[in-house]
């Protein structure tokens, strides 16, 4: 029996795949080959989880992979139509992100109590200004988004003494139903966004959410960029209607050097980088070694995303 | 009878002394004025902790305080032989800058791992690079002080998932002595000094001991300015044996506009602030007038400094 064909929609050799010499017979490509490959293709493994190519290249004729892995918790760049309804499998990278993204978020929180970019400013212009910092024990937090990410940033904030309200789509437990946001984002000093990007929530931040915030209060993306309507964002911090403000995920990455969005009053703009901790690529790659076992072997596939709420069910209550 | 005389030392108001009204009579004075009121004081509130008054104006003649009370932490900028050997009661701040430092340091712990600093210049220059940041939890910390603040930086960064040793004078149950110290630094990702100023600390932190540290490594200094050589910390940077220091405090406040410090590469520079959460004058006042209700009823003070040592003794064990 041949071995099946695994596809890596990646140009350049992604680690750890070697491990699976023998068991499945490794090609790559890129995004412009993609559609000629697919109806060859067992599995695709999506490392360029930043890549479009496969909301454009699925739709077609031939057949298709049983299987789509993204080395990603997101999977919105992935989904079409054709691929939520047809028979295939998508799996995404649950348990690699979940503490680098809480850690990140927490050291924003810190940074922006203790004013760390003016303190940094300052020292650029050798300027000793002594200044009042905010206390982050007993500061409110609203985390919109009740998965994985989700679930560990609250843990950590919680750690550091911060009161955490947990968003998700619909009440349960420990956690609030979106109906909710309006009424905890109106009193939250932090307002943070670990949610996937879906119909739902794409957008979900705009001129009228921010205009509920508090002057003093701050909004932190990690999730997806188009969440968050840039625009919007940019004239809420000119306007002062919140304090500050951490983008992570943008509209369009990268962020194009002429965007308002750089300079922008009280904007930390980062690389999409919150979750990516040195070693990262290799435990994607372990992991996806790990299940391609299991699959190899008829086993069930752990991370198995719904295609049509466009993340895993199930992940957003305390397991 | 005539009410006590409180003499504070800060020509500027001090807040909620109010409370005092009518239980004792308050004068205020500046550095300048401060060896002439002494004998006329009963208590003196050191609320400018900044100054070396104290030190100076204390040895001479006539009656001197029965008691001293610092709006500080440290007692270092106070004691002279004078005061040391004389039976004034000292007493200090303990209980306000416990949790806000530990939250500085945990907010710089975090912005070194994540790059935060990089990411700020990225930013202004208008350039998107990602970089792999580093995982907190499960790194090395060395505390350095086993005092209050020491052991709240322990509990805050434990809570972060960071491996601890706190370092005493000497070591009993889960505290090291200072005899461990080279052989943790040698090891640690993280050095942070909470410790009191007094001779056996003077100057620990050198050339001999940066040498020790990994080349990953830095160093965090909230304890006092003097604590570290300066100069060898700056080469230290310069030759990149440690990848970074974080310095509240200076062997001389504020720190000079020349000093080589502001542009050491890898150091962030703050003016002593990581106490100074918003509100904290006013809980510094709000502890005095507490503290002065015991003292007036006869009670036993709080806080009290054991002047040969230079901080109270047992705070440096588990409560």
């Amino acid at each position: 029996m041949e071995e099946p064909v695994l596809l890596v929609l990646d140009a350049d050799p992604s680690p750890r795949l070697g491990a699976l010499t023998g068991r499945a017979r490794v090609r790559r490509t890129d995004g412009a080959g993609l559609a000629e490959a697919l109806p060859h293709a067992d599995v695709l493994l999506v490392w360029d989880f930043a890549s479009d190519a496969v909301r454009t290249a699925w739709p077609g004729d031939g057949p298709r992979p049983a299987w789509v892995h993204t080395a990603s918790a997101g999977v919105d760049r992935l989904l079409c139509p054709e691929l939520v309804e047809c028979d295939t499998v998508v799996t995404n990278a649950r348990g690699v992100f979940e503490q680098p993204v809480a850690e990140y978020v927490a050291g924003l929180v810190l940074a922006f109590a203790k004013d760390l970019p003016g303190t940094l400013e300052l020292q650029r212009r050798r300027t000793w200004r002594h200044r009042e910092s905010a206390p982050v024990a007993g500061s409110r937090a609203v985390v919109v988004g009740a998965g994985p990410v989700g679930r560990e940033i609250t843990r950590l904030l919680m750690a550091l003494g911060v009161q955490v309200a947990l968003v998700g789509r619909s009440a349960r437990r420990t956690i609030h139903g979106a109906d909710d946001l309006d009424r905890l984002a109106a009193r939250a000093d932090w307002v943070i966004c670990a949610a996937p990007l879906t119909p739902r929530t794409r957008g979900m931040f705009d001129t009228r959410f921010f205009g509920l915030m508090q002057p003093s209060a701050r909004f932190i993306n990690v999730g997806r960029g188009p969440m968050a309507v840039q625009a919007d964002l940019a004239a809420a911090l000119r306007k002062r209607w919140i304090a500050g403000a951490a983008l992570d995920v943008f509209e369009q990455e990268p962020l194009e050097p002429h965007s308002p969005l750089w300079d922008a009053p009280g904007l930390i703009v980062s690389p999409h980088m919150s979750g990516d901790t040195a070693g990262w690529r290799d435990r994607l790659g372990e992991q996806f070694v790990a299940m391609y076992e299991h699959w190899a072997a008829g086993r069930p596939l752990p991370n198995v995303v719904d295609k049509a709420l466009g993340y895993i069910p199930g992940t957003d209550v305390e397991q």
